[in-house]
């Protein structure tokens, strides 16, 4: 194209170039290809929409040197799993990116390779976002979309008293995979650190009208547990025996309970059932390819959640769960 | 209350109490209060969705002492400029902020204060989100929620050869407000500092079926003239002389006019108007406070954005516009 003289030619700066290259080809329906200044989306007729947004930072969320195509797959599966734990079903997902201007082409290529893995088995699209440059870490942003029958979203409220502990999975290998990523304690299958760097949103179980309250186990189960006791005005008793614990995390030795019970990083579902509605609800699950586990009860009293041993004596755990502030 | 020997207690780490004292005050319906993993939202009938998210780094996009109450509303205003030139209507965000651990729980206060205020203004309330620590500089994530009626979003795309340009405002107090916040300019009123730091989004105009095309003027307003020439395959001219600028603005003196058209941060709508209807829309425009006022037109031949003077010659422009990478 020849350009008249003096023109301020159209020609893109690199900004947009970067998203041109590695983020429309993520674009969905309602993105508009990312031209426009927001997404319009047709929400689903008759649905509610449950949305989320977590954001993960260099150096806190994830080590720096993790590759870019793991840190985008976690960051999407944390948003996945808040909708998750509200039995909701993904829709889409808007980004923004904060990175330091050096920040290789290489890398936004494997973080967008990464996303673009899991909206494929998540079935999910990008809808818009952001880049911005930063001083600082690299530090990202996630809203996610989700929708669910009306009414039907899941709460963390809800819990009762003589309601039954589940939890999906296995428990504690998000903190002893970051303890492995750290050289503090070996991983010899890579399984540890394969479960903390990307980890399993529990989507798609059919929770609405079988549990009476979950959430995510993203602090830690003690400290998660907490907030469903909290918010049920009750007390909760777990039995360190039960919680399950994947071989790995069994191999590392009862001196790593405390990180497993505390640690945070597992997105597994951590649920209240009506006593006697458990077993029924795991057969479910167990179809759907997930093991649902009873770890304890709610109880009457205290808003405190105590660990016990199969004895019934209390366990004394150091490890509570992790605050940012 | 008293806690069981050796039982977790459930006392809240302090973010929790942070989220408690200054964000759930800001929550509106659906936000669950902050309590749940996700916020769910009742779309309005018969209504499309329209969604965007912007990022805001300290040091980057405001200056790090800069109050964080205005920072804040920054923040949310520029989110919803991307809604203003959509011609949707706001309905509610979420937000992730990540900020040093030492950030004081003063910064926190005046944060929400200015949320609080702007959500007064712009009728919408907080709806989720996460806070982090990071140990880089704080960076805000904002992601707007806005509806439209179906098939009624105003695009980027859509603007013909023979169309006029038209903007809203006054152009180029974004960029000189930033220049007298770095001691680059003489600002003694102020006018142009607060017009850099706190910007008006256009909401409410009536765009739909009267503009062919919209952007809002974020990234300067030849290169966002640039996007709307490109996505339509034509080019535009726009005459120097009618670019509105605000009396603060015009004191600064001609030496400042490449930083008025290629310094972004207007947060001003950029318009393609069929030709013969740009008069009214003007009217209806004023009646709700906000100037329209034509700039130029956009033609045939070269993607590219020319600048003229009165007698139709083109006047060189140093700065086209802001890209991060």
């Amino acid at each position: 194209m020849s350009e008249p003289a003096g023109a301020a030619e159209s020609a893109l700066p690199s900004e947009f170039g970067l998203i041109g290259r590695h983020f429309r080809p993520l674009a969905g329906p309602g993105a508009l290809d990312l031209e426009d200044d927001a997404a319009v989306l047709v929400p689903p007729p008759g649905r509610e929409l449950v949305m989320a947004a977590d954001a993960m930072v260099a150096g806190v969320h994830y080590l720096p040197d993790d590759p870019a195509d793991g840190v985008a797959r976690k960051l999407l599966r944390v948003n996945l799993s808040d909708l998750a734990a509200m039995g909701a079903t993904p829709l889409g997902y808007l980004l923004t990116v904060s990175a330091p201007t050096d920040t290789p082409d290489a890398w936004f290529a494997a973080f967008a390779r990464g996303l673009a893995a899991d909206q494929a088995i998540f079935d999910v699209t990008l809808l818009g976002g952001d880049t911005t440059s930063t001083p600082g870490p690299v530090t990202l942003s996630l809203t996610i979309i989700g929708h669910v029958a009306p009414g039907a979203a899941v709460r963390r409220r809800g819990a009762k008293a003589g309601d039954e502990v589940w939890v999906t999975g296995t428990i504690g290998d998000g903190a002893l995979g970051l303890a492995a990523s750290l050289g503090k304690l070996d991983d010899p299958s890579g399984y540890l650190r394969a479960r903390y760097c990307v980890p399993s949103p529990r989507l798609g179980l059919p929770l609405t009208g079988r549990a009476s309250a979950a959430i995510d186990v993203s602090d830690g189960l003690l400290q998660d547990l907490g907030h469903l006791c909290r918010l049920a005005g009750c007390g909760a008793e777990i039995e360190a025996g039960l919680v399950p614990l994947s071989d790995a995390a069994r191999a590392a030795g009862p001196a790593w309970l405390a990180d497993c019970l505390g640690g945070g990083d597992d997105y597994e579902l951590l649920l209240a059932v009506p006593e006697g509605r458990g077993e029924a609800l795991a057969a479910a699950c167990a179809t759907l390819g997930v093991p649902l586990t009873r770890i304890g009860r709610f109880t009457e009293g205290p808003m405190a959640v105590r660990v016990i041993d199969a004895a019934h004596e209390t366990v004394t755990v150091a490890r509570h769960g992790w605050s940012h502030f």
